[in-house]
């Protein structure tokens, strides 16, 4: 008989962690619910997220799936979030879970995801919000990040936006539905959507754009870094606490 | 020559500290900051909060004033923050500094606060609103809660509302202006605004609404509350993480 698929969606507050992925130095996310789904349900199974964050990123809604002996699920699905939250420190909560078909894969069925990030943008950090927001105490043209926001948007091969890795042998192009900039006083939130990213690329993103309200890079700029696909001419990345992985869309 | 009074607005995280006050035992706010204006100006001084909030409160604008001998000002006001904030940790931040007249005082010149209560209303929590929402996990009747707002507002004696504290000498009549409840998704807000607090008043409106919402009091039962001045009557006291002393009125 076959296993029965689990899906689990999982928030987090990254800051005490490696990431998502099970780590050989410091702790990953990934890890501490593969032990509590040990725990619970005395299994030693693998739990394959639909992303792997980094240092410091937080999520709203990771997705990760998870096979289980169908003998030893001896609980009704919907009571594996209260179980699992049980064995797992109040910096991650297992917010939903359902059985999935045996096809479902949270990495290889995801159709997109959305990300948002925050920047608080006053000369003083908001103390609630330092693990979560990158304080820039810059005045911004937000004018100027509007309008650049929309060079983001569409199939675009965004090489110039990927860090540190080699994306020689595949592509590079992805497609982003949404990049948008709202401002809720001094607090600006960008929410980027896609059909997949490339590594550190909605960092490097907000990071080119919050330049651009610097006055470091015009919008125009941007339509050349793309144009250039290299990582050099791109803006900074922007540090990894002021991410939350937002959904994930199947 | 008078001394120059400064008015500072504050904002923090209280998860790490005793509350405001100066504390026996434990760190208060207060004594970070009165720190750090003695290395900063050479000079020992009292800092006058607004509000003596408690262990795990929070602030968005606590408003404190300190004298200093005008010859120690070596800086524009203005820069003040930046220079206090590099000598406290970053669960504390100056928001502003302004020169007030002589008689200003921070407790006794208030004409009214604002705090703001957060609860976040769902089976799990959510990890980056651990420190500051309530988790109240059961459903909840938004509308009978919105009913029992409504007598906490207008000039009343909130005696069954006041905590620990014998207030046999001294009025516990109040007056709120507001007395607001909002829904985001899963996060309810608290807007309660007025003239003055008892102690642990905000706190016990809070967690007798909660409790309205979950069917264990009517809201006539608050008006019976109010009436018998006795705090063993009304309901429980919300935890102090959801509490932040959101504004002060001058």
């Amino acid at each position: 008989m076959n296993p029965i698929r689990l899906k689990l969606a999982i928030a987090y507050d990254g800051t005490n962690y490696q990431g998502w992925q099970v780590q050989k130095v410091g702790l990953g996310i990934q890890e501490v619910i593969e032990r509590a789904i040990s725990n619970i349900f005395q299994e030693q199974t693998r739990l394959h997220g639909s992303s792997r964050t980094d240092t410091g990123v937080h999520a709203r809604a990771m997705i990760a799936h998870f096979d289980l002996p169908r003998e030893k699920l001896k609980m009704p699905v919907s009571k594996i979030p209260l179980a699992l939250n049980s064995q797992v420190p109040d910096d991650i909560r297992i917010m939903e879970a359902h059985a999935v078909a045996n096809d479902f894969h949270a990495r290889f069925s995801a159709k997109g995801k959305q990300y948002r990030y925050s920047v608080y943008n006053y000369h003083a950090h908001d103390p609630l919000l330092r693990n979560r927001a990158w304080h820039v105490p810059q005045k911004l043209d937000l004018e100027a990040m509007r309008e650049a926001t929309k060079h983001f948007v569409g199939k675009r091969d965004y090489a110039a936006f990927a860090n540190n890795r080699n994306y020689e042998m595949e592509s590079t192009v992805r497609t982003l539905h949404r990049c948008e900039l709202r401002k809720q006083g001094r607090l600006l939130t960008f929410i980027i959507e896609g059909d997949g990213f490339l590594y550190k690329m909605c960092r490097g993103i907000v990071g080119t754009i919050i330049q651009v309200g610097q006055g470091r890079f015009s919008s125009k700029d941007i339509e050349r870094m793309l144009e250039a696909r290299d990582r050099r001419l791109a803006g900074m990345t922007a540090p990894a606490h002021g991410l939350v992985l937002w959904k994930v869309f199947y």
